[in-house]
């Protein structure tokens, strides 16, 4: 039966043991989505200085959250990302942000805690960097779009 | 005409200045929720010790992490909480566990982007957590519930 | 002659180099012991809930501590634990809460130090969490118990 | 009746509101002490270099350790010490190092957890540098010494 | 005569006490010169999106490393400052990019430090980013260039 | 044609993939120049102690720098670290202080960047420690000086 990882017989939480996992490529894909008011979005687009530095900082963000997962998930093996990347495409039809981040790694362990964090933390800074105008920025959807490797195969949400 | 307030006159991304902004009392309460499958969702609630130990680590993992927001979320200013909380509700009738942080201090800066990384963080903690029998869970829904004290005066969201 | 391997020829600390170690699995087992007051002990342990979350917050700081260990021994390198465990036993017949922590890794370092700086900070987290009502905590007996891997071999302290 | 303060009626760990404690002037001193064999104390002690060095890197890693207390320590408020100084002294008569750590600042909450952070961390500072030539020494006494402002008053050790 | 205040009589360097300092709004504004080929500076300027990017990556990276100063720097204060601001000129007539790093607080020490690592560590971005094409850049005139506030006054460069 | 690696084809930062690159030990040399009054430098030489306790400090600063660099450059790669050393030289005839920072390790990616963060921060460091005397200190010449491994190949500077 299919049971908690990081919870011991006794109920206690541990960081599980990967040490005979084998090493293989891991690649994980995660989103987030950040929805506002309409002037909010045209305020990150409208002209090329302002997309380039809120959009820029949000990135830088979300790649340095990667990089720091282990630190702020406590049962997060600490492992070296080989690729990060984050990627914030706004789309004006829904007044959203759609953040799509991408970790990878030649390791015993997958990445999909870090490409989610990536996207929080991008869809986090977002709403720090637009607060002052539209304090009701919702983040939601923040899932996990794909995984590679790892004995648990390849995992890929129907689009 | 409201503006993005990180951003100067040249699109320039930096910390704003806050020296000038008087001392209060300030507080944020914010919320993420965490969809999953009903059997995960008893895995978290079923015995003692489990339900302790699972939302226990998410709550360490939440106030941990608003403790750590001006080094997550770029330009936030680093700040001195005098108050952290982070409750997490299973919710049965919708498989969600419902998250909410509640950050506090006086100082001459609000407190929601501690508030929202709490709840955030929480919520990927519950994830990394369960994971391995529930690849599908969802964040969302994370947002500002009420924000009191500051220049902008009191902010809460209809229920 | 035996020396201190930190310090070079002309007595600086530095990092030494661990380039051409082998990769060898190495784990290393250390202790903690906490002793307080007979009340302190019981209020550690009575009751589910309060049990689990007081003992539980110390088990995940210690592991977080381990990861963290090369962030806070200036010369210890850093190093990907695939393992951290921080077990914590109350004992009623010594006032006292036993903590084992235990470190794993394919490296070419030893992990003393992260166990040691397991147990270490589990040990001041229960002094944090109970300080209210027992200001006299003492932290004793903190040491490596086992060792193994790596060239200096298997290591272990006669119970 | 006294109680665990960090745990909430439910039994919950959170971080405890001090947002209506005074700032006062608040100093807490604590010690660590390590013990180890004759020869080891001797290298530490013997040529004024070596001597300035593990001492030195062991002062500065308690330092840094009680600035990062709040990091460690789940449950522990973000501060700003306005001194730290840990001293340590050889004592040839009983093979130990004593390690004495003073901390201060104004502020709402005490400092006994950076003090003890700060003894701690230059104890197992010394542990590093040392473990090539000496692996059973070890941490003890870890304790608070003396306590000074706040509303619980005037603690002290007797000698 | 004048000393190293951060030396004290036994010449062990510890954390000076400022809790007897006044409260007083201090700014400290320093600079940092990368001198680079031709190549390099127009692959920095040429295109709005790219000099966008090199240029808030190394932004950004200043402003967080001025909030981790205290954790960098052994001997430094933890602080909160108030604003952060880090300009970046890129200069054609000397293929330089010129940084300069603004810090505020209003507290009981300085914030030198805070702006030189903002300056030190923007240019250190603007290296890594470009490395690939240019190694042999060069970071030089790292220095303060003025600083307000505090017993020890105003002090300015010349221009 | 060269182009800035961290930059993609859209003009955004990246952190880049080396997953296909070869482990390959690689090795990085750095410096930095501190130059100031001769009064400070004396300062820091005269006086075993006081010259043990300026430069070991700068030295542990840098050294654990080099540890953090993938903290504070946001598109570094994190990397374990096999070898940092930090050499730090008073150098009567031109009033300065010559600091050498190497790195070491096994890897998929070049450590310039390490051992450049660990240069600058030892320099910081001296600057912090003899501001209360010499405020005009610069830190100049941060350059790479030699590069191993990888495969762009060995790299050095002339002398």
């Amino acid at each position: 039966m299919s049971r908690l990882t990081h919870i011991d017989e006794n109920g206690h939480a541990n960081m599980v043991d990967v040490s005979e996992k084998s090493v293989t490529t891991r690649e994980a894909v995660a989103q987030a989505v950040v929805t506002m008011l309409p002037e909010t979005l045209q305020m990150i687009t409208a002209g090329e200085h302002k997309k380039g530095d809120v959009l820029a900082v949000a990135r830088i963000a979300g790649i340095q959250a990667a990089k720091r997962c282990s630190d702020l998930i406590p049962l997060c093996h600490p492992l070296m990302l080989s690729k990060v990347t984050v990627e914030l495409e706004p789309r004006e039809e829904s007044n959203t942000v759609l953040i799509t981040a991408t970790c990878k790694l030649a390791g015993q362990t997958g990445v999909e805690m870090e490409a989610l964090t990536a996207a929080s933390v991008a869809g986090l800074t977002i709403y720090d960097m637009c607060k002052a105008v539209d304090k009701g920025m919702i983040i939601s959807d923040v899932k996990l779009l794909e995984k590679k490797g790892g004995k648990s195969g390849h995992y890929k949400v129907d689009a």
